[in-house]
Order: structure tokens, then sequence, then C-alpha cells
């Protein structure tokens, strides 16, 4: 493709380059960046290649951020990934760097950036990088460092090859890193690792899972988030938990935060966005999300819930 | 290689051929099975080619085994695949063929059959079989119904890709098998999908763990297994929700059997055959089996097992 070689031209041409992710950065983000580093680095010792951004406790084995001056964006190439909306950017800083070069998988929403290269047909970010290496095989390079952190980008945006959009570029790819020193056991070790607390929150919050008419939930209190001393993100992602159980195709936790509750409805078979519509929420067909005010909705919200998957089932 | 060479030869030679796979069979047993069923017939339209041997709940999308009478196997040719042990081939007519293959990626129990292709490092059988497919991709066939079932092997008996053994190959077959039409987010809704027992069975099993010095463990008793209607074999692979908690590298089930209490024993760190070894057990340092009279001996293995943890870690 055009825009590889316009971005390998670019790369070429800049002594400092600056790799940007999003705010709250994942699996992904962090493998696009600390991977791309990795390749740049690698291929082009002479370089000054910096990631920066937040930390992610979940993936710190991948790498650590850097902290750099604002000097160091005077005439610096400024390369964006996994990041849809600019506003989620993290570090503003990368619009002072004479370029900016864009590489994202999602839907797009702002196309900044002087060179954008977005493919939603990419199920990861850390795919489209290791795809530009792979495409420029011959003149670049990598360490297992840089094949490690990909590696886990595609493990951890793909849930471990189940999701739609894995292919078999993805899987080739997959290859190429273990080739390149990615070690499957030693990243799965890593992204399995649970505190206790988190353990415990989830074995309390299945064992109280409410099963309805055709859909199961679980009631996420505050309280119980500070008993277990847990984050939002891993109490939020609980809903996952309560898939694929049969004969109950529809299922969603209710989170309770400071001013609202907030639901995280799931589906197999029934579109629920239309649902979710009535409750200050959507999304997409089989994953939306939904608000209530407090807990006193909920019943409301579960009525509803029943007569939706009666009518529409 | 020769082996393959020869093993597509016999298969020409015959107009029957009868695939066998083990008892109690897995997704890899009938990954392997039905693949290798659907390359031949998709291959050579003309040969009789059948699946015989038990079923399975968990893997029936990938096929149902075929019924046939005796009398077809004069003159037939049986490949039995992914099998070690010669008394564990589901249904011994087998050896009432002419010839017998073997094609196994375990260590080797017995070497039965006139052809033997055994190569422990494959990650699967179906795996194998895939390969087998792709040396000859010139002359063989394969529809998505054999696509589907290799490549639900292969996960299942990686773990969703993640065991050691995984390797570039695996990704390069499995990204063939998408190509010939496995459909990732079919494959693993089927394999995903439990029963409303197993969920509660796990749910309750999990919020009762014991968390001890350094290790973690699940009381598994006969009347639970009932009350929740699950199979022994759901009870048992409880063990690896156990894994990965910070700070319990490691984890155990113990399953009360009519006369026994069978501990399957689990480390991500501390080799703990050694303790295995100590209560009638033993197998591979990170899993090992072990067993109990009665519940009453559990305090001394739990004992045992704190004195090995503080001496060896």
């Amino acid at each position: 493709m055009q825009i590889l070689n316009e971005i390998l031209e670019k790369i070429k041409k800049y002594e400092t380059i600056i790799i940007h992710g999003h705010q709250r950065p994942d699996g992904d983000c962090y493998g696009a960046q600390f991977g791309l580093k990795d390749v740049l680095k690698t291929s082009f010792p002479n370089k000054n290649v910096y990631v920066v951004g937040e930390t992610s406790e979940y993936v710190s084995f991948i790498g650590t951020p850097d902290t750099i001056d604002d000097k160091l964006y005077e005439g610096a190439l400024s390369i964006v990934v996994d990041t849809a909306t600019e506003s989620r950017i993290s570090d503003k800083r990368y619009s002072l760097g004479s370029e900016v070069i864009k590489i994202d998988h999602h839907i797009p929403v702002d196309q900044y950036g002087d060179l954008i290269w977005v493919d939603t047909t990419f199920p990861s970010c850390a795919q489209m990088i290791a795809y530009f290496y792979k495409t420029f095989e011959n003149e670049l390079k990598m360490t297992e460092v840089g094949a490690r952190a990909m590696y886990t980008g595609i493990v951890t945006d793909t849930g471990r090859f189940r999701y739609r959009g894995v292919s078999k570029l993805t899987h080739e790819i997959a290859g190429l890193l273990i080739e390149k020193g990615a070690d499957v056991v030693e990243i799965d070790n890593k992204l399995s690792k649970e505190s206790i607390g988190v353990f415990r929150f989830k074995a309390e919050l299945l064992n109280n899972a409410i099963f309805d008419e055709g859909f199961v939930y679980g009631i996420i209190k505050a309280e119980n988030v500070e008993k277990y001393n847990i984050s939002m993100e891993d109490a939020a992602a609980t809903v996952n938990l309560f898939g694929g159980i049969e004969g109950y195709n529809v299922w969603f936790v209710a989170v309770e935060y400071p001013n609202e509750i907030r639901l995280r409805i799931r589906s197999s078979g029934l579109e629920i966005d239309k649902l979710a519509n009535l409750f200050e929420g959507g999304g997409h067909k089989m994953a939306s999300g939904a608000r209530l005010n407090s807990f006193d909705e909920l019943d409301k919200f579960v009525s509803e819930m029943r007569a939706y998957i009666k009518r529409y089932q």
C-alpha cells in the first residue's frame, strides 16, 4: 500500500520520533506503541525514539513510557496509534512536533494528522504495526521485546483470537511474532494474573447471579468494589463472565457509580440496542450501554427487558 | 516427510477407510477424526470414509460418528488418531481392517499400527491432519466442514493458542483453516456454551475457595456434582479456574469419587510432582494428580503442602 511507503519515508526523514497512544491505554495500545518503538529503534539505532502517555499496570511487562522534555518535540515526528478521537490522545504535546501520523484500526471519529493510515479490517492496532514491519521485512528489524509487545496487543484486542476480524493475516502475523521471540506461555501467564480481590469479587458476583426469563444479570454495588479494592474497569469488565449460558442469550451488569447506575448489556442473539435507547443508552446491536438514576429504577428496566425479549425473540 | 507420502499412498490404495479416535473423545480427537474424514471424502469422492467411536456432546457441532456394520472392515484401512494407548482406542474393531495407521501427537505408550506417524511437537492432532492436507495441497481438498473441525481441535487442545507447543506453524495452519471457511466467532460461541448448572456449580465453588499459605483450593463434593447435574469431567476441569491469582502459585481441587478423593494439583512456579508422589500420585512438574482415601486425609495433605511450599519456594 502506498500509505505504508509514505509512512516509512517520513520515519526515515526524522531524527526524533515520539509515539503516543490513547488515555487509559490497554494491551493493544501498549502493544502498538512499544512494538513500533522497538522496530524503529532496532532498525534505525541512531534515531531517538520515545513512547509517551499514561501507564498501564495491567500490561506493564511490555514497557514503561518515557518522561521527556517539551524541547524534544522541536522538529520531531509524532506518531499516534490506536486512537480514533483526537481529544483522547494521551499527552497533548503530540501537536508540538513538526508532523503527525495517525495509525488506527477504529472507525475514525477525528481524522487528525498529516498522514493517516486507518484500516478497520485489522482487529488490533498492534497487528497493523507488525504488518508494517512485515511489508518492509528486508529493511526493518525487531527484537523479542517488540514481538512480545505486538503479540500481547493482538491477544488482548482479539480476546485470544476469538473475535470477529481475526483473519488468516492475524494468524500469519502472530506466527511471525512467535518466530521473532514472542513466548505465548510467558505472555499468557502475565495477562492471566489477577489479584485475590478481583478473584473474590468475581466469585461473589457470579454466586449472586440473578436468572430471569431468558436473561441473567449481576448487581455491582460500590461498597463491594471498595471492599475488594478493585478498579471500576475490573468491575465493569465482569459482564463477560455472564455470557454463554444455555438459555440466557442476553446478560448485563448494573454498576453503581457515584450519581448513577451504568448498565452494560450484552447479547448473543437478540439485538438489544433498541432497548438500551429507552434508558439513555445505545451502542452496538450485541453490546450496548445504558443508565439509570439509581437502583430504584432497576425493577423497571428488568420489566422492560422481559417484555422486550418476549416481543422480539 | 517420507511418512506423509507413505500415508497418502496407503490411503489411495484403499476403497474403504474407517477413522477411529480415543474413548471419551475431546475437541481435538473429534477435530482430527472429522477433519480427516472431510479431507478424504472431498479429495476422493468415490471412497467410503467413516468416523466411528463414542460421541461427545461438547463438540457435537463438529459431526456425528457413523454406525457401521462389521463387514465394512473387510479389506478396509483403519486410521486411529490422537490415541497413545492401544487399549483406549474407541471401537475395538479397528483391528479387523487390513491395515492400521496411527497418527498422534502424544508421547507414545503403545506403538500399534502398520504405519506410525507420531510427532509430539504438534500441540494438537488436528494440526497434524491439517498439516498433512497442507503438504499435499495440490492433490487434496477440504470443505468448511473439515476446516471447522480442525480449527476447533486446535483451539481446544491449545487452550485458545495459550499452551506450550503453539508455534509459528500452529498459527499458519489456523490461518489456512480460516481461509478454508472456519468461522472463529461461530466456533467460539459453540465452545463457550455452558449449562446453567455448570455456571452455578462453578460460582459456588469459587465463592468457597480456600486460601492458605501460598496456595488456594476448592473442595468438590459428590452431592454438589449431583445437585447441579454436571459431569465429573466438568467438575474436575474447574481446577483451571483457580490459576493465576497473585501470591497463590499452587492450586488444586479435591474431587470426591465413590471410594476416593482425587486431587488435581497445578502450579505456575514450584514443581509439585514430588509432593504428589507422597500421595499415590505424580505426573508433570506443573500438573499432577494424587489421591486420598477420604476427606479425612485432606488436613494431612494441606499440612504437607504448607511444609513443602515453605521448604522449596
